[in-house]
């Protein structure tokens, strides 16, 4: 291997390295940590940050990418290797050290600030951080740079390329064809979902969940799963993947489908190259071909028929008394249930589109100035009563629900709708090349659909962006068709819609 | 403050921020972390060990305390300070990044095939592994330089001018007075503690250590304690200070005391100045120092009798059963039995200076040269046999029973020796200031114990020796005499000796 590669390789490792040990301290913060130890926490991840933000930004560093760029001699991947990085490097050198330590100082604030603020919903605790960081947020895309809006620059971080015209575009078609579909299904008699609400114990709930993930191949050799308010995946590389779930004793579904949600996340992080360690090619492509992983478990395979006819039977056996008189059917049917809802993650695969809209709306307002940190609370009660016909009881089920924001993270949201759409189109391809395919999803064996993933999403890494690992597996760019085609052929059974009537 | 000290405080501050998360880091992977993640974690650990290595051996900030250390405007804290990392500074540049990685990775290994030798009874799993971290630590001995052993240049890094002919010295007098007194315990009728080895569930052990760590004074908003097979104390700073026991359900001592234990080394790092964090004098003084806090604890308060006074009750109401015709004299003779054992954290307060002296002997031995890897187990258990007269029935049990060497703690056992003689000598002061001292202790009020530890001993911090700290708190220099007299007046007591016929 040419030297100058080695050392870029080198130099990768190592910068992954720091930041698998920033994501050991977030892990242990939001998870283990004491509750009073927030401070010197915050206070150790802003000195880890700036250690990252100093090697990424090295101009010895930014040297050697911008000589091998213009080398000859490397393969393909490899001057992909160095052009995406390259690329992130002519962002980072925009920002010093004081405004990365400052980011994380502000991050790791709000983060404790909004834990307190759900804990006793009470908004006004977590306000005052929040603007800070929305302030700091608004500098960062000042300081990235941008055409027409903001709020473009954070999205862009995302998922590379991505615009608020194109995310606003994407909405329109969900408007255009979801909104009518769903108020079609909202006219017809509702199904009953009482099943998911009956008492199940905690221990056997999460003895569930370990079920699910090692039948999804899960390695826990490489992984573990804890508890967290709010369930996310971390890697601290493609060798220690852990998932955090929550569990609700009077909820079945809160813990199944976070469950299986973060399985597939951690799938796609477990399947990443370690021989790339470190470099784009080992790294996942962006957000929202993460979220397709996530939500093709979730969904397209996890509120299948063909994945509960055996797992059904095994649920049974764990809770005989809850679900003595309950057959796979009834259990598919219900949780399946279209129904607006006050919180994100529990909503149903479509009106959930609608619950990231309220998100985009809400937070591109921010971004731009037209709306202040202390306006939120009412703005979003207003919309979940306009797209949802939701009365908001209290900030903590309200705007308080998600810690994406506490964590800086705007732009994200939408990333969640892009992700359920690739979902489709790749679940949709995968039965095409695998004929067999939801057979031997009856059988309980996923084996053959994660290393299908493996072999055509999760190989991929960084050296792509998502349009392009859309139209690899694929054929073509990501088209909402297969995500409606999918949501009508399932939900006119379910719902036994008359389709050719209404003009579907 | 002058600027170039208040540079010199930030420098340091960040410094402890990265070792602080080398201290995380490790604390996840012996608790939480994937079995098979351990590759991966020795070599983010070994990054971050370069980068500190490279930060504290950074030539500015050898000019920086070169040049502050002639400042006559200091304060003597300030220059303190500045003198002792100097020194630190002077040894770390000995060694280069490469060395330092190389010892990080060889300790991972070690750690990660101890454990599994340890699982497995198998010592050959661990003996390549701990081969190559004595041959480098006999090249660390050789780079920091000595005049008659290696072993002293170890020594020193865990108590400054710490040499292996004082620690013989020390152990001479042990053998001189401590073994002819166990002899005489020994020939007397044997205490019966058979009350430690009936059935004590997982679950009210457990609670009971919480009511005691809580009751000594450990926070638990800037603490937590977890299992693990051997306790340890970490600390992320003295707002973050982790602890683990281990829990026995045939063995209530082995979590009672380990838990009294590392809750004294706990209150010492919770005790340490916020204010001079980073800095000496918000460090340890030394290893030492640091056990002499957790043997006062476990052992002069722990196993005495105003200590049960209250609490025995309190164990009484969670195990009636277990408990239901003993009275706090039997549990205190219990606890105090004298009497030869094959694990050293299990041994009592007397033969526990014999299981020191053997690893003592044999890692002095070690580093020397004398001996190889190989020979341990043999030896091992030859010096079990003479000095305890006890068979070692397996390595699992014997060699392998301890952590340290496979952290490439060596010159480390002593310090524990050392511990327990400056804590009956701390204690005899405590006692003779606080005439109320055990009486306070009788009503299970410890608070007057921990503030005249925290003003005496844990707000003098690094810039200090432990000799300067022993003759500050007592008035003069370490003298054995306070832990013998300690030893002859409660097991005379105990054993119903008649002291003045032998002479002693």
């Amino acid at each position: 291997m040419n030297n100058q590669y080695q050392e870029f390789k080198e130099y990768c490792g190592k910068l992954k390295d720091i930041a698998a040990s920033i994501a050991v301290m977030n892990w242990d913060m939001e998870i283990y940590m004491p509750k009073k130890s927030g401070g010197i926490r915050g206070q150790q991840l802003a000195t880890l940050n700036g250690i990252y933000h100093d090697m990424v930004t090295d101009q010895h560093f930014g040297n050697l990418m911008n000589q091998l760029v213009r080398d000859d001699s490397l393969s393909f991947e490899e001057k992909k290797n160095v052009e995406v990085f390259l690329d992130y490097y002519n962002k980072e050198i925009k920002f010093d050290t004081e405004f990365v330590k400052e980011k994380s100082r502000l991050i790791s604030n709000a983060f404790q600030s909004w834990d307190e603020a759900k804990k006793n919903n009470d908004f006004s605790l977590y306000a005052p951080h929040l603007k800070k960081l929305v302030a700091l947020k608004r500098k960062e895309a000042e300081i990235l740079g941008f055409e027409d809006s903001p709020y473009d620059a954070l999205l862009d971080q995302y998922d590379k390329g991505s615009t608020a015209k194109q995310v606003e575009a994407l909405f329109d078609e969900v408007r255009l064809k979801l909104v009518p579909f769903v108020k079609l299904i909202q006219e017809k008699e509702q199904v009953n979902n009482d099943i998911m609400y009956r008492h199940y114990d905690h221990q056997n709930q999460w003895d569930f969940g370990i079920f699910l993930l090692k039948q999804m191949g899960y390695d826990f050799d490489t992984g573990r799963q804890d508890l967290s308010s709010h369930p996310f995946t971390t890697s601290f590389g493609p060798q220690d993947v852990r998932v955090t779930t929550r569990v609700k004793e009077n909820d079945l579904a809160e813990m199944i489908w976070s469950c299986i949600h973060e399985g597939g996340h951690a799938l796609y992080e477990q399947g990443l190259s370690m021989e790339h360690y470190g470099m784009p090619q080992g790294e996942y492509t962006s957000l929202g071909i993460h979220e397709s992983q996530s939500r093709l478990y979730e969904n397209n395979v996890g509120r299948s028929l063909p994945y509960w006819k055996y797992n059904f039977s095994v649920l049974k056996g764990t809770f005989p008394e809850q679900l003595e008189n309950e057959d796979v059917d009834s259990f598919y049917k219900a949780m399946n249930k279209v129904e607006s809802s006050l919180v994100r993650t529990n909503a149903d695969e479509l009106t959930y589109h609608f619950h990231i809209m309220i998100r985009f709306e809400i937070e591109k307002m921010l971004i731009e100035g037209d709306i202040e940190v202390e306006d939120l609370p009412r703005i979003w009660n207003e919309k979940y009563k306009s797209y949802l016909n939701i009365e908001v009881p209290n900030d903590a089920e309200g705007v308080l629900q998600d810690i994406h924001w506490a964590h800086g993270g705007f732009g994200y949201f939408p990333t969640y709708s892009q992700g359920s759409f690739y979902a489709a189109q790749f679940y949709a391809q995968a039965k095409k090349e695998m004929p067999d395919l939801e057979k031997q999803i009856e059988n309980a064996d996923l084996k053959p659909l994660k290393e299908w993933l493996n072999k055509n999403i999760h190989s991929l890494g960084q050296i792509y962006t998502s349009d392009e690992v859309c139209k690899k597996v694929t054929g073509e760019s990501l088209n909402f068709k297969y995500f409606y085609d999918y949501a009508v052929e399932k939900y006119s059974k379910i719902y036994e819609l008359e389709l050719l009537e209404k003009g579907f």
